[in-house]
């Protein structure tokens, strides 16, 4: 008898994520780990996006926080199915959560299940939780500095919204050198200017979604 | 012959904090760590710091980030004792990287040594350095809400400096409800309302910092 050894939290980790990936195809869900620092507008942009698809499209949230409901209540007004992790501390979500949550739900076909993890622009990267796409958002607010100081969610995400571009004006951020560190780190990751104040390029975010729906 | 156990790794970091501890000690040092989510402004405030103090006071930094040396080559102008640690991946200083650090500053007498911590909200406040005091810094970019979603590093720090308050105008923050959310979660904070941009309250910091000087 071969005796298996999980000597590796992260190996650990990926083998929950497994199930719930399966779990996540049988619902037919095309999901993603939306990850940022704190205040980038992970919550903003699920306010937008569901006042823009939540009557064409079947959703589901998750909602990862330290402490609280305060994104969830947030998101009340939408009436979709929401379930809240509070991670009691850790700075991340991992599989396990997220399975966690995942149990909640209903069992029904869904086109999208957000998972919006903990604001957080360091270690949700290094946690697989049987995502489709990792989707990060960098504030302009935060500084056109950030791909290269904090590189791995940039490498890992299929996709960065630079949101926050109507504070241009205010901030010292320039989108051409951010672009660019971005795409040293990740040549194949999609980039795309979003304002969740003014909307602007909202609906190129609305598309990009829709094309990876799974109908 | 009694055998200690060190079973938990916080109680391993608060030895090697005493350490450093005994060294600040020893320099005479005032030490300050530095928090905040990434760009919130910690190098900013450095800078504006340092111009403000360098001619009559003994400084030095280390700067603790992910990878790269950027905000040490951000305050190299000033042509004083700065040692980078790179995490290499971890989201947060522990005492024994700034253990590391200490050991490679000149062996002299200094007022101040300011320690900035890696851009994260959650986990740098979980860990005693050997620190006199933990600040923080909050960008108004990042909302007012964040206080109660990221109550722990609110209730560790001795100051609060609530940042970018030239951006209130084109931002949703609402300073007295964050102040109160903040004396909520430690009643005995300081709070400084600043800009690094427009230098608004930078005088109330140095005397915060001045009053802390151990001579």
């Amino acid at each position: 008898m071969k005796i298996e050894v999980i000597s590796d939290l992260r190996e650990s980790n990926e083998l929950v994520a497994k199930k719930n990936r399966e779990i996540f195809d049988q619902m037919g869900a095309f999901v993603t780990n939306l990850m940022s620092g704190p205040g980038a507008g992970k919550t903003s942009l699920l306010e937008r996006t569901l006042e823009k698809l939540r009557n064409g499209y079947s959703i589901a949230i998750i909602e990862g926080d330290i402490a609280g409901t305060f994104d969830a209540e947030r998101l009340a007004k939408f009436d979709l199915p929401i379930v809240q992790i509070n991670t009691r501390g850790a700075c991340h979500l991992d599989a396990n959560m997220v399975y966690q949550a995942v149990s909640k739900l209903p069992s029904k076909k869904f086109d999208f299940v957000i998972v919006e993890n903990v604001g957080n622009l360091v270690c949700p990267a290094e946690f697989v939780i049987g995502e489709d796409a990792k989707v990060m958002i960098l504030s302009t607010a935060e500084g056109d500095d950030k791909p290269k100081k904090y590189p791995l969610m940039f490498l890992e995400s299929k996709l960065c919204l630079i949101n926050k571009i109507d504070l241009l004006q205010a901030v010292d951020f320039d989108v051409a050198r951010a672009k660019n560190d971005i795409r040293e780190i990740n040549p194949k990751i999609d980039i795309i200017e979003i304002s969740c104040k003014t909307g602007q390029g909202l609906d190129a975010w609305i598309e990009w979604l829709k094309a990876h729906i799974k109908k």
